[in-house]
């Protein structure tokens, strides 16, 4: 018989896939370089080109049966040793090998670390606005996603809300800085008050609260603005880390765990991972693709393209009168709509081929997301359709 | 807090990983060449050359955004409509796109074909031998599994067993062939009277039985021997491939499944798969693996090798008095134990540096297993210590 809960999701599709469907669809008709597409997250600058000497160097001077051959389930020993390495290296940690866990991205790594701390019935909380995925990641697990509300003001976390809701079944909170959606990075100060917290809940219910931070945005920072290592506040932190945004290499599935050595059994918590990835069949990264983002794990893509598109996002926005947080990185904007009904919002930008995601799925109603992700002589070319839309609609 | 499901996990070591450590253990003291090393199925024979070829080119010519871009969730478009065309022209099947998605393999494409078509509490039937990750890919849906004893004569399927066990709660039939461990083959028989059995079933029972065919050894056949394909027995059939052993690829995790167009909701099965994974996070596999693997489609690294070390192997088995059916394909052969304790058996037979699997975990105590995809010069010198062992020890 037919899975029912699998069957219903499908039922429920991505608002992000629709619009960007809509995109290119109209790209058919008008040509797709005159679709003002900011809806999807998908890196458009090209990996360093290290990287692909690496892959063919590998390919031209490594023998195939090795270098094909299985990776052990947690990972290749060396590429791990490398992760721990360089982490220690650059953000005065203590990882071992064992600490680390290689996995397809993030959504990997996230779907693994909750796995590993929660039982179904727990309650993890995570923070609006949020990636709308955490839910499918969470909620396939038995654990509920409890979301609280946004701080609207600066985007960092609304902690009166937060204390209320943090109640005993909360095993886990997940955080994302810098934050898709909205493109702000939590400051030093943020991290502090909530690892303040989470030692103080754990101590007034008597176990672990672990703090899951998603961060396939870590090395999408602007100038002057500082992104804290999140790990280095808490104690019993998991990191998830993906190489799909800093190396652009977003198809390629390559991304890893790390855990704070001094969690609880923080010797085993990769070892669980392997066992979980028994059971879903996920198994490993691909053994080359391993192999080839541990010669450049500190190298990125050229990132200053997005600091320029935001800038001039940012700029524009502002004149037209947007509410909208200034991004400290990532390559998303999160401005508040034009009208309460962001999806009507959104729907109305169409007509000026401008593709803008409402951010109800987002957790926060009344926004859009643009990801712009997009080249600049393109956002450049969107101005004036953004300057039309509005005084057309909202003057 | 730590989830003890996975942690308990940890305490159950795979007997082949500890005879495979063993192995590398002991090579260090007298050089890994001299151990005879039967413990593990990693190919030994090189991928093609024309894999390394596609990879190289697509690294120089495809541009790397577009190249290493996010796949689609249920696998590239145009990878998935050629491996329908191929199993089509094949198979005479008549697959579309819509009925593949791609896996991490052939544990991805199990793990989520049970997940498509049973609910937690069903029942899921399979054969000993078989192969004893099995386990961990079912027992993690909340379906659970129910091993049929084995036909220990030829290694088909044992039907007056199989009839008994096959209750209301049976939702889905796993069957592996070319089989590991046997390295038998079904034949059509056998696949005509499991298909007659299972909608005679459903019949009785109102309900639909899947049959779920993990195939990654679906190439790896002997001269003389006819492997038929499985889904052209029965309708409501889902085929799960792997390129790991054909391809001689296990570390690039690149697999697929295929649901037959007669199956029930034949066009959404993909789709939910792709549900499935948003929630274990495995998403898809790599992009520039799924490419290069769609250009060499029907190609196979040269398995020549394996032919001539399962019949140096079985000759020499048989002249020193083994039970053992002749494999007809894999690279794997499954003689009796010259004592009841298959362990024991496989202990003694360490101190002639023979690394030999036993049984127990693959359902079939007394048989022991030998993965002889090892160099063929290896497997001739292996021969005199298999008949130092044997004489030594049970003459």
């Amino acid at each position: 018989m037919i899975a029912q809960k699998y069957k219903k999701m499908l039922q429920g599709k991505s608002v992000i896939r629709q619009l960007s469907e809509f995109a290119n669809e109209r790209g058919r008709e008008i040509g797709y370089e005159n679709v003002f597409d900011y809806s999807l997250g998908n890196p458009s600058v090209p990996a360093p080109p290290q990287f692909t000497e690496v892959m063919i160097d590998l390919l031209k001077e490594k023998s195939p049966v090795e270098l094909h051959g299985y990776s052990p389930s947690l990972g290749i020993s060396s590429v791990r040793e490398k992760i721990a390495q360089s982490l220690n290296r650059r953000f005065n940690m203590n990882y071992k090998t064992d600490h680390i866990f290689m996995t397809s991205g993030a959504a990997g790594a996230v779907a693994h670390a909750v796995r590993c701390v929660t039982e179904p019935g727990d309650e993890v909380v995570t923070f609006a606005p949020f990636f709308p995925e955490y839910h499918p990641y969470i909620d396939l697990t038995g654990a509920t996603l409890k979301v609280i509300p946004a701080d609207t003001t600066a985007f960092q976390i609304n902690f009166n809300l937060f204390e209320e809701a943090l109640g005993p079944k909360v095993m886990a909170v997940l955080i994302n800085t810098p934050n898709n959606p909205s493109g702000v990075v939590y400051t030093a100060e943020t991290l502090k008050q909530l690892a303040d917290l989470l030692r103080a809940k754990e101590k007034e219910y008597g176990h672990d609260i672990f703090l899951i931070s998603d961060e396939p945005y870590r090395e999408i920072v602007y100038a002057d603005v500082i992104a804290p290592y999140v790990s280095s506040f808490y104690d019993h932190s998991i990191s998830c880390y993906s190489f799909s945004k800093s190396l652009s290499l977003p198809g390629e599935r390559i991304g890893y765990i790390a855990v704070h050595p001094a969690c609880p059994d923080a010797d085993q918590i990769a070892a669980m991972c392997g066992q979980i990835s028994r059971g879903t069949g996920h198994n490993c990264p691909p053994s080359i693709i391993q192999l080839a983002v541990a010669e450049v794990l500190e190298l990125t893509a050229d990132m200053s393209v997005y600091e320029a598109n935001m800038n001039l996002l940012y700029n524009e926005l502002c004149s037209l009168g947007f509410e909208c947080v200034k991004p400290g990185g990532t390559f998303y904007i999160f401005p508040k709509a034009l009208e309460s009904d962001a999806a009507a919002f959104c729907q109305k930008a169409l007509q000026y081929d401008l593709v803008l995601v409402p951010a109800d799925s987002f957790g926060c109603p009344g926004y859009f997301r643009m990801a712009y992700c997009i080249e600049t002589e393109k956002v450049r070319r969107s101005l004036p359709a953004l300057r039309r839309f509005v005084e057309e609609n909202y003057r």
